[in-house]
């Protein structure tokens, strides 16, 4: 973000990393989605120190070794979970074998960092709590549509710092793109949660953090099949209409029916609406313009700013993470607001209703 | 619309005046709302010659006649429903008696063309329905945000010719400018509405139109007044989320908090996703930059493209009204359509929770 920008407010100073190597030791277990790369890598810039990688299908641990060639091949999960250098152990498994995978994390006396969604029914949801009440471990969740994305850090700080007032309102939209050679369970409800869970779960947690809500209410969901009659598990469309504890409100919309011709996976956008302003980011794309990702549209009493994201703010929540599991403290995301994102995922997704033409 | 947008897809030709003058006579009354200028002159460009003008107070006369010095002043809203030669009466009346003057107009064997929102509640809904069964006339309805804006016109024709394929959710955003020097019923509920049902209905009506639906259900709505304690009365927020009656959904959003930084009164937007692409449109600015309104952004197969609409297809509303008028057919827009989008907005105003802090 330059000077040009005429920007009143001020991004935070790039974080770095937190930690000397070997004062913080993780482990990638459980490879099924390809967000586990981003996860780790993410947390070695903010500092941590890999150790050990675990998958039962060799293909994926050999993958994850071009990534990571320092990083030692486990025999077991147990060769992992009775490591007692290992801190945190990072997984991203079938959305429906999360919660189970992070009972025996905590159950080993570790802090777990989940891919999202991070549990897929209430059971699960109930479990996680009673576990990390019951230890003070950690269930950190990767909401990666906001705390690896540059705008929307951005727009957290903005709003801290009283740009655009007090939020009334975000709308979230994130499109995907099916592309070819999904897994099976990718088209299975009962494993990927359903789509308002599992995409969905991006955004809710988006209402919840940029409202400042400690929680909300389904007040109305909708899920579809449209247009993908070979693959009836796929929900391809799901919205949902949140009220939230704190007398705002929210919308979702995710959907598998990214255009063939857009230049990236989805057009994610994020509208946040202030007493005083506004912002929209243009997550991955800004169509039809040279701009590259991450931009956030800035409106409010002082004028009309498009600002790059891209370089500007990093990705603070690795390096607060790695300090509160030193530290035992909340400053990347409480227990508490990483569960209610997720209940109100599984909620939207039970109480949806299902469309037909 | 030039040749370097690579468009597959073309406009229709431009519009032009469908009747001589004479042939086809109007009258402007009840100037309590702006948009009679924009009505009545859209009517004189396709054809319609302007005859009488009637409203109570002597300056909205003064004023109106200064834009349209063709006018004759009328004494009495009766000298101007007795003349036979009047086919059709614009008006833009207090939203709460706008039923009222339509079953006037009706009643004297002439066609009602009125400023949105047609109606406030459903007891008028029923009279105004009951009128127009049982005489034939039509109770028009100037949803401006689609009809008036030529890059909704330009949307509505692309998905036509099958742009983006299916049309499975419609989202708009209807934010507005608050302002000064308001007249008081603009801050009385019963008046004006409520905000769903009076800046609402243009969203409501476009769910309608771009989704192809003929009806649809209120899931969900809520309504606040988060920043204007001195005016209780005001809705300066509302949204809701709707199940069409063809298995889509369409999601309103409508405030009062456009920032004084905007460079015009509000930036609406409307975004359509089909199965086969989507299209976005920036009606009044694309924020942050020199394009102009009418920006209409169109993704599908063929890749990613920004269309400027000005100019390109021009308002073929109010030509088609005409010709509805005189041959007693329905393309402009059907009378079923009209009635359906109010209800949508009475009905969403009508069980909307009223959000507090």
């Amino acid at each position: 973000m330059s000077a040009d920008d005429g920007a009143t407010y001020a991004p935070a100073s790039m974080p770095r990393p937190v930690v000397d190597p070997g004062e913080f030791v993780i482990a990638a277990t459980h490879l099924d989605h390809g967000h586990i790369g981003g996860m780790t890598e993410a947390l070695i810039d903010a500092g941590a120190t890999l150790k050990w990688v675990y998958d039962p299908v060799p293909e994926r641990v050999e993958k994850f070794r071009e990534a990571f060639p320092q990083v030692r091949v486990a025999r077991s999960e147990a060769e992992v979970l009775s490591d007692p250098d290992v801190h945190l152990v990072a997984a991203a498994a079938i959305p429906s074998e999360r919660c189970d995978l992070g009972l025996r994390v905590i159950d080993a006396g570790k802090d777990y960092f989940t891919d999202k969604a991070p549990l897929t029914t209430l059971d699960q949801l109930a479990a996680a709590r009673a576990a990390t009440e019951r230890t003070g471990r950690k269930y950190a969740v990767y909401y990666a549509e906001r705390i690896h994305v540059e705008a929307a850090v951005l727009a957290g700080q903005l709003i801290d710092q009283g740009a655009i007032g007090r939020v009334l309102h975000v709308a979230g939209f994130g499109p995907h793109r099916l592309g070819i050679g999904r897994p099976d369970w990718f088209f299975e409800r009962e494993r990927y949660g359903g789509i308002l869970c599992d995409i969905g779960s991006h955004n809710f947690e988006q209402l919840l953090h940029f409202t400042g809500a400690r929680d909300g209410q389904i007040s109305s969901a909708t899920i579809a099949n449209h247009a993908h009659p070979d693959t009836p598990g796929l929900d391809d469309f799901g919205d949902a209409h949140v009220i939230l504890d704190n007398g705002t409100t929210g919308y979702v919309r995710v959907d598998w029916f990214t255009p063939d011709g857009l230049s990236t996976w989805g057009d994610g956008r994020t509208f946040i609406l202030g007493t005083a302003g506004y912002i929209e980011l243009r997550k991955y794309v800004d169509i039809a313009t040279d701009h590259g990702p991450g931009q956030l549209l800035l409106i409010n009493g002082d004028g009309e700013r498009r600002i790059d994201a891209t370089g500007s703010v990093g990705y603070p929540f690795f390096g607060e993470l790695i300090l509160d599991c030193l530290n035992r403290t909340e400053n990347a995301m409480t227990q508490a607001h990483a569960f209610a994102a997720a209940e109100l995922s599984v909620r939207a997704q039970a109480q949806a209703r299902v469309l037909t033409h």
